[in-house]
């Protein structure tokens, strides 16, 4: 069999085109009302009945004849004889005559006879002494105990007569045929289109079917999209993982569907495939014989074991391997059964960039749900950024504002197997294959990753901490990237960040006012009850104790260097030899917890860590000293809401910390 | 008792004020990753693992150690010893001396004693006697088997060795320790802050959510609200209508339902409360036991069968009765039983835009979702509006765009029981109570009714005609207001529709396009049969026969009154004797299908009408002529992309139906 090696990638629009030939549709679903919200009709629905279906009184008042009442008014009412009552909901068992009149609630049935009504506020009943009278101005009499005035429909009624024809109204205002009445049709009449092919049901919509007692609606189906994820190295969420095996989380899976709920489509997911053909290739049946739409995601390039794109040669028809994109070069597009076919990459930041670019727009056309309104930020790159792959390059990016509010734009990547760049960007820079780098300052169309994002108010770097943790959770949409004190610092001085927050010794002061500063106790984590009986710093070096040490870029690793340089000072010895002499003194983690859970796991006598990690992780800790955390401001963004927001912040925690 | 009866209406700000004081949130649920998408967290999730939780390699290659890489390139490679391999998903079963290396692929886990790995295609393999070598440009040879190099993370593996340590590898570069691997928690570290409270999870927060192994989520509750409807008239859509009972469909419940849903509430619809106190109390209280907030519609005004607000006030407490604003001033708000109450207007216009002013961001606040982004459009008042009652103004209004692509904005109003009126506007003008009018061409701000919002390609008004509905489904996103021809040629004066339809003969020329024209049939319609043997309009002066007319709106309306003048010619006699000698001449129908329905139900013999409308409903059909069908063109707008797509839909179905 010959292999494909991507010796020649399409171009985005052939994948484009590729795709459009595939037929994702998925038939006329018949929902009911309560279900429409969001659907899509797929035929026009014209009104099979007249709205209102009757001559309808538009007030609580009198039904009369208008030209019983032509030179009425305040000085001179007419006066009209009152032979019963219609209430909403109920048949009217009158008929007017010349002279006659008839109390009304709104919404009632306008009685035969009768081709006007007069609102009971410019009335007065004279069915007793009483002569009262209540200007148009007042609420009606004590003796006239009709409602009131409403503009907005309640049913109500005025009172009962008592049906001897003794009771008489005056009526002070003349009225003309049709005055508050509407007519049978007149919201909605019969054979008038009401809702078009197309249309995307909103809640006012619901409203007119509503009104044409239209219980249920033809709407497109969604179409079905079936996810396989490929990979003997993958665990679902909740599942145990080996990470000694490499397993890992599969991040696609949910990911992929969410992606495809929101497109419009109705995701399944299907059990993981092994990187074994058959167990693939049923499993891949199956989705087909189920779903409008399969996706699947890894396995998708060219190597021995990646099986998949054999099972669609074979099987079905490969329309298209190797897309001119980055990332997402490995996609594959074909069929299998009568189903579409799409294979996206494995990594999860390129499966959603290329779902995002090429799939959803298809299975939003396919759910006839329009293209979101293009939700676009000008903004100007915050630094340089080399490219030049030759390649359309789909670039995450994060914006940040400056102090003029305007945005800046800055990439996401934390390299092509990272997961989480996404949940740190707020949309996509497409960057065309001639670019080889885009310039500090150079203007960018940044397409946000839906019309909803909202980019954070804070943009913080710099080292991990608890106490930090807890601030920004008071804050409004902050976002904190903790890349260590050190890359922190380093960022802060190219400009990129509003804050950065940097903890135990610095090499140099900078340029940054200070917004705050609280201090944290540092040491070693060991086992509970502190099994080794662990004192002392010294009992790292002296002692056979399996240590696990932070990364170079952690504030915890420079007090702990500053730590051991003192204790080689006081032995008169050499600093290098003591870090030789701990063992694992070289094993780096980088986050402020991970030593303290090899400790937990048994990988690890001692891990470098804080007291607050130890106390919340249930282990001993023996104390080695304090390290102040400082919080940076970028001397250009001192004067931004958020920033103002975080000192405050800070301000109050730290006092209360002091008080407490 | 005391009646209320809004002495004193509260002001909007009162009225939220008095909505913020209920409570309305539903606590915490908890929900599985499947189920996250849109949901709110309630709190900081933090990680609480490594991802990866081990070294990875990036891509497929060699594990090494990076110093015995170094000085190696191109000229002189490095020549290291392949002791085995590690695939994705397993443990490494090999360690690395000096000089050595081992197989790995893309997301396996880097094998103790390896520091870096260096990609496939800087190597090449001397396990026989083959020299060749693959540039880096250019793909692997046949005998190097090993995958190409990617950037998107699939699973992969280069050959098995065959273990006996013979294998040799030449590496071709040299690398640093770290190189192309990434370390365990690069990606997102053990006690890292993930996502904040408050957090909107979105597809790319369920990747993170995914990769840190999380399947359940402690997310806001939805507000549950409970929706009764009140009124003895209405009957829920699906069910029969008696019309002559003054039975209308309800439309607050699916409406307000779907808004509730919008807003991010789960909407709970009770039966049908009638009139009674009883019944509505019992109703009430259930909806109360069960939700966090009780809507009702209808029945808050002051009137004598209005007794919502005397269960609330008697046994709950009233907060508030009636707001100063247009529509809605009848709201309540409350408290019923622990739970949040607040009643709507019963006309499904004003309900919706209390709904949509008052309670969808008391929901929204609740289940912790922001306020929609502004969606916000300035544009230009198309015609002169008055208004002067002293409160707030909800105004929806409907766009339209003038030939410069400039939004026009006029009033939608079908009068104060209208339902449809909001499935015919595109959002809300606000208009303080200090204003008397807006003049034309005065600038005003739309709120759409939501971000989605896509105002009409084209406004169309005039004559119902069955042809036109066809002609419209062939254009994207049109708006027709079916209002008759005369009212139609009236607002195409006024210069706010795009075009105007009219059928038979009119008054006078109009300065307008005519953009196309078609002829259809009009005349008699009658029962399937024809059993009373109708055979020309003299039949209905001379015979018993019960006629529906349309309106003086409809051009068919027009042609019959012609019709009948000529008639009245033939027989020297007066056209006033004749129509007075036409049973039901006088009762004129709004829609061009209504008179046959009348035929259909037994009310009518015979019906004003279309053939094509007696064909769809299967009545008999006596000819009387054929008459025009003109589209004319706002002369302003003639160059409007949807005007001249209209007239090539014309032209392409004119000459479609004379070539039939």
């Amino acid at each position: 069999m010959e292999r494909k090696e991507f010796r020649d990638l399409a171009s985005p629009a052939a994948a484009r085109e590729a795709i459009d030939s595939l037929s994702l549709e998925a038939g006329i679903d018949r929902v009911s009302l309560e279900d429409a919200r969001g659907r899509v009709l797929v035929a026009r629905l014209d009104a099979e009945l007249d709205v209102p279906g009757f001559d309808r009184a538009s007030l609580d008042g009198y039904a009369l004849r208008a030209r019983d009442t032509f030179g009425a008014d305040e000085a001179d009412p007419a006066r009209l004889e009152v032979v019963g009552a219609v209430h909403a909901g109920e048949h009217p068992d009158v008929e007017l005559e010349d002279g006659q009149a008839a109390e009304i609630s709104t919404g009632a049935v306008m009685p035969d006879g009768a081709d006007a009504m007069v609102p009971v506020e410019r009335t007065d009943r004279v069915d007793d002494m009483s002569t009262e009278r209540a200007s148009s101005a007042e609420r009606s009499s004590a003796n006239n105990r009709a409602a009131e005035p409403r503009d907005d429909g309640e049913t109500a009624s005025t009172d009962e007569t008592d049906g001897d024809g003794a009771d008489d109204v005056l009526v002070r205002t003349s009225v003309t045929p049709g005055d508050n009445v509407m007519f049978a049709g007149a919201d909605v009449a019969a054979g008038e289109r009401a809702l078009g092919p197309g249309t995307r049901i909103t809640p006012r919509d619901i409203g007119l079917l509503s009104a044409l007692g239209i219980d249920e609606v033809p709407v497109r189906g969604r179409p079905t999209v079936g996810i396989v994820s490929t990979g003997d190295e993958l665990v679902r969420p909740g599942g145990d993982l080996e990470s000694e095996r490499g397993e890992i989380y599969d991040v696609n899976s949910y990911t992929i569907a969410a992606g495809v709920e929101d497109a419009g489509g109705e995701a399944v997911l299907y059990p993981h495939a092994g990187d074994e053909q058959d167990e693939m290739e049923r499993i891949l049946r199956e989705a087909a014989e189920d779903c409008d739409l399969v996706l699947s995601s890894g396995s998708t390039s060219a190597s021995a074991v990646d099986v998949i794109y054999r099972v669609i040669e074979e099987q079905g028809e490969l329309l298209l391997h190797g897309v001119s994109v980055k990332p997402g070069k490995p996609m594959l597009v074909g069929r299998l059964q009568g189903s579409a076919y799409i294979g996206l990459p494995g990594y999860p930041v390129s499966a959603m960039m290329v779902f995002r670019t090429f799939v959803a727009p298809a299975i939003r056309a396919a759910a006839g749900l329009p293209e979101p309104k293009a939700a676009t930020v000008s903004g100007w790159m915050a630094r340089q950024e080399r490219y030049g792959e030759g390649r359309l390059r789909l670039m995450p990016v994060g914006l940040v504002q400056n102090a003029d509010d305007e945005p800046l734009v800055y990439p996401v990547d934390k390299g092509s197997g990272a997961t989480t760049s996404l949940a740190e960007a707020d949309g996509v820079v497409e960057v065309g294959p001639e670019t080889d780098y885009l310039e500090e300052d150079e203007p960018v169309t940044v397409q946000l990753f839906s019309p909803d994002v909202r980019p954070p108010t804070l943009l913080g770097v710099g080292e991990d901490d608890p106490t930090l943790n807890r601030l920004l959770d008071r804050l409004e949409n902050p976002r904190y990237l903790s890349v260590g004190s050190r890359p922190g610092l380093r960022r802060l001085r190219e400009g990129v960040p509003d804050v950065a927050v940097v903890a135990g010794p610095t090499d140099r002061e900078l340029e940054a006012e200070e917004l705050g500063v609280w201090s944290r106790e540092w040491g070693l984590v060991v086992r509970p009850g502190n099994p080794d009986g662990v004192e002392e710093l010294a009992d790292l070096v002296d002692r056979d104790l399996r240590f696990v040490n932070r990364t170079t870029d952690s504030g915890l690793r420079s007090s702990l260097e500053a730590a051991v340089d003192d204790l080689a000072a006081d032995r008169d010895g050499s600093p290098h030899d003591l870090r030789e002499a701990i063992d694992g003194f070289d094993l780096g983690l980088r986050a402020h917890e991970s030593p303290a859970r090899k400790v937990i796991s048994g990988d690890a006598d001692v891990g470098l860590g804080l007291r607050e990690t130890a106390e919340r992780l249930d282990l001993a800790f023996v104390s080695l000293g304090e390290q102040p955390v400082r919080v940076l401001a970028n001397p250009d963004r001192t004067g931004k809401a958020s920033v103002r927001e975080l000192e405050a912040v800070l301000e109050d925690e730290t006092r209360t910390d002091a008080e407490r």
